[in-house]
């Protein structure tokens, strides 16, 4: 179950995580381990919705995203990643001064991955669980990718 | 059922639509009337993922505040409304020009509204479907909201 | 698009949908034809839930299996068909004579099929949407799947 | 947080439990205490789907049924309870002597409620976990709830 990750793997994926739509959204990976991936962000007043709450997408995009890279580590560098579809509960506004997201999945089949993402939002070194999800992935040979 | 729902209302929603989050992914309202909101927005590489598609999460983002805006056409001003959890499904990858949302209420209860909201990718006035969701949200009077 | 089915495969299928859980809950498919599905239930006592409603358990069947065969509709007779996961809004309490579900397949895939379904209450010749799912489906050819 | 609930309440949502669709279904209440419930099904012939596994719809309905319940245990008794929606996910195709479903609720609202439910199947007392859904329900004061 605990099969490592090569450091330059880690190193890799923490690189390529940060790009395009999520360095815009400012997600950061914090770590990444055979099966579990977190990641943080600060919130600031370009993640607000109508109500001053952290948008109800960011918390979408952070669970999304944090499940993918979960998924990246464990399957082998040949693969790419790409989300089918997830689901996703909010459970209480989101305030504080950041968000963290832990997923880490929970089904690896032959291409179909499940993980479970919950986002917490931090307010002082306190966290409290702001969203739940499921997210379904799917491992497609790079080869197969590159073709489309 | 087609109730009419007044200009000024539609202006207010419009500018109440674009701020934080959504002016962070450039998401504009297009067109509002009761039960259904349309919005669009440029791809440029602020919302590329790793392989170079439209990120999931700009997706969900748009299929979530779409069908927010459906639902706060169909109730009156002194009521806010939050998601209380929604589900995506990616279809194809998203490539093109731009994305167009469209969202409808399917269900409008007395706290409870339930929304359908479809992603389309447009390329040289083609348009693909690559997103689709269900979401389910509540209405909250606003006094209630102020005094949480 | 509206590629035929063979009334041969229409046959099979609709005797190998009626077996099993489905049996015991007397859902009957009503038509099957490319990409698109329609079954009914008699609601009796045997389908309640505590407050005398069809069951939320029953209209998830039902929305699960009608997709499952407007997904075999569209692939090939060496292929079995999985669902992999469904997310499903109740949106009114189920009452009445009886329960239809019409499935259709929003996106044929090389192996994931992605439907919709939607379940209507019956009472007296009127029908009202009771039940709406979003539902994806797995091709997995027959060898593979008998070597499991 | 861990409030007592009552023997004589669990008796009656015991009886309550097992009746119309879940007597159909077979399904038993094995456990419940505040904000978690246990049940539990024999595996038959009148589970199946066509592959001889248990349909996904019986695991649908113990994930969510066992969810209402896990909610009644954390509402007074003058609260009834609806699933508003749910969504699954099939981890594996379940075989085996029994079904065993586990839910606990995450988020106890002012109205809204959500629930984590996990379905395992047994196996000579090995359990594997088959399924895993996020249910959102909601609790209806019984006075409002008659008046419908």
């Amino acid at each position: 179950m605990a099969r490592a990750i090569s450091e330059e793997r880690v190193s890799r994926l923490k690189e390529e995580f940060f790009q395009g739509f999520i360095k815009t959204c400012g997600i950061n990976l914090v770590s990444l381990e055979h099966g579990r991936a977190e990641s943080r962000l600060e919130i600031t007043g370009a993640h607000s919705q109508q109500d001053d709450f952290a948008h109800a997408g960011v918390m979408a995009t952070m669970a999304d995203h944090t499940a993918g890279y979960a998924a990246f580590s464990v399957v082998t560098e040949d693969y790419r990643i790409l989300t089918l579809e997830f689901k996703i509960n909010f459970l209480r506004p989101a305030t504080g001064d950041g968000l963290v997201c832990r997923a880490r999945v929970v089904k690896e089949g032959k291409n179909i991955l499940v993980a479970d993402s919950e986002v917490f939002s931090q307010r002082n070194g306190v966290e409290k669980l702001v969203a739940k999800a499921l997210v379904t992935l799917v491992a497609v040979p790079e080869q197969e990718f590159s073709n489309r």
